[in-house]
């Protein structure tokens, strides 16, 4: 099961992975000029489909790219190709292909559309979740229009390829000393029982799954708020967590090799996590194991 | 002699560019996880070529890439294959192909390596440096690292865009209110005869020519200043000019729609094309037309 063949569907056409076969005049391998989307798959289920789909086609707008149909019914046949039951789904666009030059005024190119999916032999953050995370913080290098879910990742590359080199699994970035985001997550921090978030902006990515637990969270009265969240803030935090489509909602327990709160993970990050699972279990069925 | 096909040099080989087959699991498709560098050919040789490779061997480290050998040669069979006497070659190293995951701490990967060429039918911007060009100013929405030359160029393209659809060929960004760069070219102003560009830093690309041209200005003891550029000062330019491997010097005529000093291309931005153009004639021969 672990080492089978990458089914893809590029530009409507079902193939092997391996045999798609990328221009190096596509407009997305020069100037990362596309978008992109990660879904998560419960029991055959694209999770917050919906949400995922919206969010592509503003990308697409924003960066003045057509609108696309037809995604939903490729997303299926891809997850139905791969067999996959507990995995990800992995849509990327791209400009088209062209002569390269920077200007896309009066360029109107047959986008290209990548789909593929990959099952996955365990829950990729299952453990992680149990026992909580560590996380450095670094400066938000990154470009002015991180709403964008686009091609252009190098500074979350970068980040997280530093987190990884100090031990720690994700790097919670500031613009100008406030909370942004993580490398591939949103942020939550919880102080005096309240839930605090960056507000969205055009500095974070407006994430799913923080979107989701804003409403969930909203919808029992817990204590929400979305506004700017200084480094001393983060520092103080009773707890912190991180929510992202493969991670969910996850504790970090410890911020730049410092212990955050109790050091463990806490009370509000469990309860973040119980209501995505819950809302996974609604969307897509009871998960096993 | 225009339509001829496009050589390519893909890891090594020798073969047209359509054939060339970039797998969708490069992390240059899918991060732009990439640097670049583009050379300006005349007489086949190309212009400053130690600068630029010297460049790009500080983009590979700056982004932790492996130093590549062999390049000055490939360059110039890559210049053969495709008969170029006026022209460009591009060149671009990608992190290399692996599935997708955004650190590459600990991944030794081989890096996938373009070159190709092409032949120019005419200069292509002798027309625009003789009239000047119009430009239009522009937040600088870039990431905090811009003295890599990578392939993250979604900001640059969507400038240059805007630029092009308010009937412009370049836009000059502003970060915080002062001068960075255009969206493929340094920018020179001029006030009182004296030469003002922004330092170095990592806002900006330490373009060839920019270099180039303020080691020769300071040579023939010109005042140069490399110093912060305000908008303020942008606005009661003398002269403004941009620099660039395919634009050598051109002068700014408009910016904004507004007259730049005389509205004409100014006697201090055809000294800094003539300077250009001298050193090109150096090391590259006698240039026709």
């Amino acid at each position: 099961m672990e080492n089978r063949k990458i089914i893809a569907m590029w530009n409507g056409h079902i193939m092997p992975l391996e045999q798609v076969s990328v221009s190096p005049l596509d407009r997305g391998y020069v100037f990362g000029d596309g978008v992109y989307e990660v879904l998560r798959i419960y029991n055959g289920c694209p999770f917050l489909l919906d949400a995922h789909m919206s969010r592509l086609e503003q990308s697409l707008e924003k960066m003045s790219l057509p609108p696309l149909s037809g995604l939903y019914a490729d997303i299926l046949s891809v997850i139905g190709h791969n067999e996959i039951e507990e995995g990800m789904v992995y849509l990327q666009v791209t400009r088209g292909t062209a002569p390269r030059v920077h200007s896309y005024s009066n360029l109107a190119l047959k986008p290209n559309v990548l789909i593929y999916g990959k099952h996955f032999p365990e829950h990729p953050s299952a453990q992680d979740a149990k026992s909580g995370i560590k996380a450095i913080s670094l400066p938000d290098l990154r470009w002015g229009r991180c709403d964008i879910k686009s091609l252009n990742l190098l500074g979350n590359c970068m980040a997280i390829t530093l987190a990884n080199e100090r031990g720690a699994l994700e790097a919670l970035q500031f613009r100008d000393g406030f909370l942004t985001e993580g490398t591939s997550s949103n942020v939550f921090v919880v102080k005096n029982e309240a839930f605090l978030t960056p507000p969205l902006s055009n500095h974070i990515l407006p994430g799913t799954r923080r979107n989701y637990l804003v409403e969930k969270l909203r919808l029992r009265n817990s204590m929400v708020r979305e506004a700017p969240i200084s480094q001393q803030d983060v520092n103080s935090a009773d707890e912190i967590f991180i929510t992202s489509s493969i991670r969910e909602a996850t504790a970090v327990i410890s911020l730049d090799a410092k212990q955050v709160g109790s050091g463990r993970v806490g009370p509000m990050a469990k309860l973040a996590r119980d209501l995505i699972m819950k809302g996974i279990e609604e969307q897509c069925g009871v998960l096993i194991g």
